[in-house]
């Protein structure tokens, strides 16, 4: 039996992800960190790891690159998408693909074919959790989804300064609930969304804290989507899918396995991870290993170019029901 | 000190309810079971434990009652209420007041200035652990609720005759939801509701057997509600309030305190208690010495004739929602 | 169908236990309180559930009851139990028969033939998570038990004058372990015993606060009992059943099934249940539904004097064995 | 600020436990995996990483080598920890550092001044949540620990063949349990056991499958230990401590976060993980980074030849009164 060939990764962006993925590259078998492009910490980045600072054009034009990992900015997603794939590259990008809907469209006409070799990071998918609620449902094991109520909270806001960038809740944060629910109980007819701010910092910039969202899936699921910008216990992740035979649930992990009992009562654990770069070790990962196999054409990407379109069109949806107070119809992609 | 007077206390109705009630009167310190009156069971449990079979007049009419619950059929609470207040004593009724918001308002007119003395029986108000959710939030544990989410299921649908007379699952089901979220987050501004069907058979009669329903509140706070009229692991009543400084989560409780664990998992516990007496038997309990408390001028009732017509109000406005898709508001009491 | 005669039963003993026997009997349907007898609260607790105030001699004698309930001072269990006996009663006593093992041998020879009319109130017995052990071990869900762990902590020690009556940790506290040991695994054939003492007042009255025992049965099971006189978080009462094909564990009731969780973590529960009536308000009212039953001829008591006198045996050589260092054996009954 | 020195380590050993810290080297920043050196599969394990096949001569001998980790066969270990301190590295080496007593003795005689230099590989001091009991009983959480009760379970017994050269249960298995009792209440002063065997196979060979200790510790402190060479569950390690202000207890990992429930019940979550290597792979993550911080001087050892030593005593000696049914007394060390 012949070894594979090691698949050669060029990451762009040297921000917080651009570092967790140069690191995991680097751990993960099969794979190859052969460069980092963009930002100003790039040269720092890849020297950590024994690899080249390239330029972003390099990193596009090399022929000894099999894949990249696009961690720029939002707002060169899409570009780089096209000219990674015009390079022949397989792509694994973070959301979202682009803020604007056009934009996406734009991207994935430009894409065309080759958009089987595009991975888009929705984390969740990739985390043995969410994925083990995923492979059940689809085993059969409670039946059709009939109801699925996901909460996500953040510990805290994040800056300011990134808000204003975001696109709101809806395209920064709920758009990773929007895509689960799809993930879970597959198209969606229509959605409602309600919001509210309650802090002040945010709320004088017209920017929800909290938002809470009720789709209705093709197959006639009911879906609930709770979010909030700041839990005093840390990250809060949940989904719990519902059907005719059962419930499955995932619940949130603690650092720790200790639990504490005194006269005040029971303490089941620490507060909840805090760092989603923590809670989600394992999907980031997962995404690198997936990433090889796309690029060798052993798998089809877990999470598409559409499904990024898809997750956008509601995040655009819930914007507009939660600031006008109705609902969207007519979403089926 | 002198001990109070024994509270003497008739029993309007002999189906599941009037039985609960009656044997809780006669396990009650300061509660005497003086009759039964109503269906055709009354005067075997009115022998049951000893009192008699009164009829319905007369337990209105007798001066030696101090108060009555009523358990009748739904269609008659409204005028057993105004009857037994007019006798001067204080009531226990089951919701609904009624189904019809006219004959509401007309019954709480009627009562007037007595309504100190009418106790509407929204169980789970009187439920330890839901108890203990509103006495803490109160405390100022959590901060302000910001968030609230009810999931409410059913272990099985209720026969298809009840159904058809039950006014439908937002005022026979949900309709505890609307008062607990009134309960812990106040008045409601807004409401949007979504139903579903899965049986076929109340499918066919025009009944939901599942909904979402999401609620604003006049103090910001959102709340999500989710029904469903079975649910294969039993009886599923949860409750979960979000504030700046915490959650309180009401679980569901299980027949035993066993776990197994074996090859395939861990399991912690049976299925969940299947039948609301079980579930609720304390609550029933408190309701009663909450009834006796209530007659002797000690506390005023916990949940009033106005709770009761709230709940109604936002179950009327939820239907409506759920047929047209749109939103319901100005729903402030 | 005829209804059973009503079982009409006598309570001996006005204290603490007393008062749960007489409250339950009342609640329970084919039963009948006659009366009480014994202690300086006879007349008070008989009086309050209508019921007569009786001379010991009376319970004993009169025809038309037809059940005692012993809840005496420990140094009359034994008379008590033969005299009921001799008048054709049958008898539920509580633990100890008696402190001394010769007494209790001499009282098993005078009930002779009627034992199986006569119940040792072991009320864990009784209480439906250890039951449930008890039926799904039978059942062979896990096998042959092959390890038993039984933790048993009291929230608080007893007062000093009851302990210096009570016969010590063994023969007051761990005895119910040791049944329960018996009623899981079978019969004994050896026990090491180690104690220690942390409370002064009771360490200079030479008496242990905590003690660990390791016994082996017939069947080659281990057992491991842990006990402790005080305990912050209050009534901890564990058992975990370990065979081959899996694990049953009992674990500790709340007061409510309330969860909070805030930026100190996420707390499970208030602290478990402080006081055994609670803890087994069920087991207590189960304990009275047998000796009807047994009284009615219908089961055969579920602990038997042989089985109060084998618990005592084990108390007694764990007593030596903590006291010696050394390990009894041949305890095979 | 001058960034540390590399620490160059080598891997004596090329088994199992080996490739792990390998692995684990090439990740540790500041450490890098200099060569391995031993066993058929050294050269194979030396090329994934890219570092050098070594003679175990070399190994010690080499002046660029500062460390090396010892995961050759048991009867190896003291003769490489010698050799590995002669030759000026620091060590961490696999538990045990011998089966016979003697032995260790000499190694600890040989070390000399050098053992604040050893690190004997205690796994479970390194796990986050073991680790958290032990800090969390240090600041005092819980008082003086009063009672330790500690149960570990395997998923299925080793080979027979390692079995035999083991050293049997309690030098192989509860000899983790040993150590873990010393980190967390000290020096023990007795200790009583007793051991079953429910394989034929193993028990043909003279070999126990299960074990229960008592031990007690120089300060009064009551510990039990329960060991199973097969468990149906998966790999179960738990640990409580009881002190008079509370509890502090380790409960298993699961895989997944996934909880699921059904008309059987509620189930909370998959097997428990089944190889120590998953279990306990932070554990390992931080011996190697121990080892760094202990070559550089900055840590002193977290587990030493002593407490390797102290716990051998404690096997030996609960092989010894397991045997004879008596007990050991004496054990200070």
């Amino acid at each position: 039996m012949t070894r594979p060939e090691e698949i050669r990764i060029a990451v762009i962006g040297s921000g917080k992800m651009g570092s967790v993925h140069a690191r995991n590259i680097t751990r993960t078998p099969g794979a190859r960190l052969v460069g980092v492009a963009g930002g100003s910490g790039a040269d720092s980045l890849a020297s950590r790891y024994g690899a080249g600072h390239l330029g972003i054009e390099g990193a596009f034009a090399r022929r000894d690159i099999d894949a990249v990992v696009i961690s720029s900015p939002n707002r060169f997603h899409a570009d780089h998408i096209v000219r990674a794939v015009e390079g022949g590259k397989a792509v694994l990008v973070e959301k979202p693909v682009d803020l604007d809907l056009d934009r996406v469209d734009q991207c994935i006409n430009d894409v065309g074919q080759a958009s089987d070799r595009v991975v888009v990071a929705f984390n969740r998918r990739f985390d043995p959790s969410f994925a083990a609620v995923h492979h059940r449902i689809l085993a059969g094991e409670i039946g059709a989804v009939e109801q699925l109520v996901i909460i996500s909270r953040d510990p805290a806001p994040p800056p300011l300064e990134y808000v204003q960038t975001s696109g709101g809740l809806f395209r920064d944060m709920m758009i990773h609930d929007f895509d689960m629910a799809r993930h879970l109980v597959g198209d969606i007819v229509s959605i409602q969304a309600s919001s509210q701010t309650t802090d002040p910092d945010l709320g004088a910039l017209g920017h929800a804290t909290g938002a809470v969202a009720t789709l209705t899936a093709t197959s006639g699921a009911l879906v609930t989507i709770v979010n909030s910008r700041s839990n005093a216990t840390g990250y809060d992740q949940r989904t719990e899918a519902f059907g005719a035979l059962g419930t499955l649930a995932v619940r949130n992990p603690t650092p720790t396995l200790v639990t504490a009992s005194n006269r005040y009562g029971t303490h089941a654990g620490d507060p909840f991870i805090t760092h989603y770069a923590e809670r989600y070790s394992t999907a980031y990962r997962r995404e690198i290993e997936h990433l090889v196999a796309v690029a060798r054409g052993e798998e089809k990407p877990l999470a598409t170019l559409h499904d990024g379109r898809a997750a956008l069109v509601l995040a655009l949806a819930a914007g507009e029901s939660a600031a006008s107070g109705g609902a969207a119809f007519g979403l089926l992609a």
